[in-house]
């Protein structure tokens, strides 16, 4: 079955103003309106994120309540049953999901609704709650009415069966009974490459990813594991637990206000970047990502290492302890989302561990972290936990399946059948690796001069940076060494992503290309020729050369 | 022309004792004293190495007078070319080098001089120089008679020619006309794997460096580029200049000796180990080391970073700075040996730079710098300048053509035409790599239980540990995960080196085997899988996986 592209919103605030005459009377989208739908709009969301965002998962306290509230079943009553719309009519044709989603504009403009689809192009300019229907564009409305029942009427099923022109493929019907817990996601940006919708996991295009050094907050990729919590900046406290005697405290953003002001410009990367091609060697389990998995930004906030200490960790005692982050997103079981990193990276500070309100100088959106979150720079960011609101210094490290039985290291001979976790490494740093942006594989690209340019990143964990990029245009047999554009660090603290740019000859009558990039840190390490043997069953850390093809137009 | 292997030793207590009659009674060696002849030796030097060593290069200052005489040509007598040994003679056959080397023992003992080959097997126990004679065995005695003229007499020329069996092979000869640069140089362990002769650059054997986690000084490998110098610790001065204002502070051993103790066990590796596996994909420049350029020590001394701020080094001033660690060694033209490193990572509380005096517990040896080194941990070894006598912090790296024509990284298609060393970043860590040690290429191997043994060392610059050790025996189809050993050390300050075992598999009627080792370290990097794109004109930082062959014995 494929992977629904499903965009959710917090359409909280719909509540406030969807249906005032306000919006109303922007009945005719422009064009160049739809276009510029996303910044206008996300203008009108920072003036209402703090205020607005719910209730549901405020602060460090999840109560039973909310939590029965999370999984709760919906219930429908008889009346909605009998009506409803979206019945299988054997005198239409079916559409697959994929068809159904080319329809994502204004000019053609298709949803679905349990086993029906409609084509509500014409009706576009009618929807009370204006441009809000786009986010179902070429998608479910399902979600959306599973929170806003004001649909649910008689009436508007009719209205919508009026549109109907087909029928659903059985292989593409979701099952839309925990929409509850994810229709009040932030708003996202519709350039991202969506991986899976639920929870949110989201690409930066490659074109974007060069486009900007520190990538704009709202292209920033996003990997969420769960519902993004809602959290209010003015009432959200960190408790700081050190074990074992269980002194706690507790602080508000204003008191870490007072610590001293911290800065990191860093690369976040997931560990499994790439994944995607590692796969193709042999199958490999989790999100496909391609190489959109990571961005850079500069984090602003307090040094962990200040907190801990004002907290009154002891720095000479640290030897075999951990520093165990918690967010406030939770699982299906109530669990909270932590890992843990160890305490002596936690004080180091080279490592420039921070905890940071700030993301190129925004507070943090709701899909980064808002109000908090923990930067590691250098480390797979799983370790950066976001919405984080326990901070525990611990002899043992985080229990959390997130950290006990994912982000480990293992050889390429390991199975899931005798794949330790427990004993593997934790993965706190990231080896050395790059991407090429542009051109993309399979693109035509024409030559200039008897060459072309490649573009893309490269980046190395730990903070190593990266030295040098090589790009070969002949499949290895000769190698252009790339200009670097780069952040500014000493050595062993460079946390930034690098982009490259190169000029490779193009012998005349060559009519295609293969680019391989590989890049060299600090540590002058550099990347595998070939996935063999670094494959993992996760997957992660696939960091060998990047390698794609291309046609040339002479 | 074959390399030579030359051992020279230090002879200047030869003057002191060598025909004392408590040395002639030592006229029958039998085997086991023979065997024990390095410790005996060695305990005896102990006592005399800081009082005896003698005054060509005392200190910091490096007088005009002195620099004449280590390039003075020398000088013979008439009476000394008329009747001098070893003249070509065609009744006798011709030997190789090789041939020569190989009656290194009491029960046959070689020596050259200029065309000629002589068994003196039977003189060893009337040598009035006792033992020393041995430093000789199977090589020419030309470099010791340079130094010690008593030798050239008629009676001892007819002597020697007494023993004449043939002549030395053309290809063979060995221009020793500056001997007396080297002859000075130390005893060194006749269990070293000799690479160079002049300048001494030789290699522990590999079953040494698997058998102590700390190597033991005598074993551990040489690199020089020079003659040693000969200092004593007693007067020896440092010199610290800060530049631009020239500021500079003296410091003796003593006055170093009040700042903090700092220790740290390091593994030091020649960016040019395993140079000689790359060289066999196309040939790179450089000394043919095998695996047995690294060894692991406990270093001991004050922090460099200490020493800076005590001499009034602003540690918020270090932008673009570089601190230039100048040797007492020089070369022909009378320059200093020296290399630089930046100052923000001399500073670094993590990178550990100290100023060594005592290695494993003892001061330092003078092939390891007597009486005071660098050791730049985590970088390669030619950073950690040894015979230290200046620390210049200045906005400019080391000018010297170690520093700005050597150690720099270049992409495989730099050639030496288009080499521009200036431009390509210095090398200041290592990445990681791995060898077998146990068995060797060509070995014959007993397979037990159905099973072999390996055993080698992994290492990783930068602060970086070994995180994983992975040892196929089928070319990569399935990788074991080694059991290590290793230091105990905080993330990212991990500089010692890791010694590993594995247990392979092998199947029934399989008569030969390959092994091949690469390592994982804690920022996840690997090695390459071969030499390809990682092919360099210098052959530094020669990482592929280290791959032997061996024949099995069932």
């Amino acid at each position: 079955m494929s992977v629904r592209k499903l965009i959710l919103r917090s359409l909280l605030h719909q509540n406030k103003f969807a249906y005032v005459p306000a919006i109303l009377h922007q009945q005719h989208h422009t064009h160049e309106k739809y276009d510029n739908y996303d910044d206008r709009h996300r203008n009108k969301k920072k003036k209402f994120a703090f205020t607005l965002f719910g209730s549901i998962l405020v602060g460090s306290t999840i109560t039973d309540d909310s939590k029965h509230k999370l999984n709760k079943d919906k219930q429908k009553t008889e009346d909605e049953k009998g009506m409803e719309a979206g019945e299988k009519r054997q005198d239409l044709p079916t559409f697959r999901a994929e068809e159904v989603s080319k329809h994502n504009n204004k000019n053609s403009f298709w949803v679905t609704y349990r086993h029906g689809v409609y084509d509500i192009t014409s009706f576009l300019p009618s929807h009370p709650g204006g441009e809000q229907i786009y986010n179902a564009a070429g998608y479910s409305i399902e979600p959306f009415w599973n929170v806003y029942g004001m649909h649910k009427t008689h009436e508007v099923y009719e209205l919508l069966e009026s549109y109907r022109i087909g029928n659903l493929h059985e292989d593409d019907m979701v099952d839309h009974s925990d929409d509850e817990l994810w229709a009040r996601e932030p708003y996202r940006d519709k350039r991202l490459i969506v991986k899976t919708a639920k929870p949110f996991n989201a690409e930066i295009p490659p074109e974007y990813q060069i486009a900007h050094f520190d990538t704009p907050n709202e292209l920033f990729y996003v990997r969420q594991h769960m519902p993004v919590p809602e959290l209010e900046a003015g009432s959200h406290q960190l408790r700081v637990v050190l074990a074992p005697t269980q002194q706690v405290s507790s602080l508000s953003l204003a008191q870490l206000a007072r610590l001293p002001r911290a800065i990191v410009r860093a690369a976040l990367m997931c560990a499994g970047n790439r994944r995607s091609e590692m796969h193709q060697v042999k199958p490999v389990k989790g999100i496909s990502w391609a190489g959109g998995a990571i961005s850079n930004a500069v984090w602003s906030g307090v040094y962990l290492r200040d907190v801990l200490l004002h907290c009154g960790v002891d720095p000479n005692d640290t030897e075999g302890k951990h520093v165990i982050l918690t967010g406030a997103d939770i699982d299906a079981t109530g669990q909270n989302f932590s890992t843990s990193i160890p305490l002596q990276l936690a004080l180091d500070p080279n490592a420039q561990v921070i905890l940071a309100t700030h993301m190129n100088g925004q507070p943090l959106p709701p899909d980064h972290g808002c109000p908090l979150r923990a930067v590691v720079p250098g480390a797979p960011a799983v370790r950066s936990v976001k919405w984080l609101e326990c901070i525990t210094v611990s002899e043992e490290e985080s229990s959390s399946h997130w950290h006990k039985k994912d982000y480990r290291s293992f050889n390429p001979s390991t199975t899931w059948e005798d794949a330790d976790f427990e004993s593997a490494p934790p993965v706190y740093s990231l080896p050395v690796t790059s991407a090429v942006c542009e051109p993309r594989h399979g693109d035509t690209v024409r030559v200039r001069d008897g060459h072309i340019e490649a573009k893309g990143y490269a980046y190395s964990g730990g903070g190593a940076r990266v030295l040098r990029v090589d790009v070969s245009g002949d499949r290895g047999v000769s190698w252009r060494t790339a200009t670097l554009q780069q952040d500014h660090a000493p050595p062993r603290t460079h946390y930034a992503w690098t982009l490259w740019t190169a000029r490779l000859p193009v012998p005349a009558h060559c009519d295609q290309m293969e680019i391989w990039v590989k890049a060299t840190d600090s540590n002058f390490n550099t990347q595998p020729e070939n996935f063999d043997h670094i494959w993992n069953i996760r997957g992660i850390l696939s960091n060998a050369y990047h390698k794609i093809k291309i046609r040339l137009q002479h």
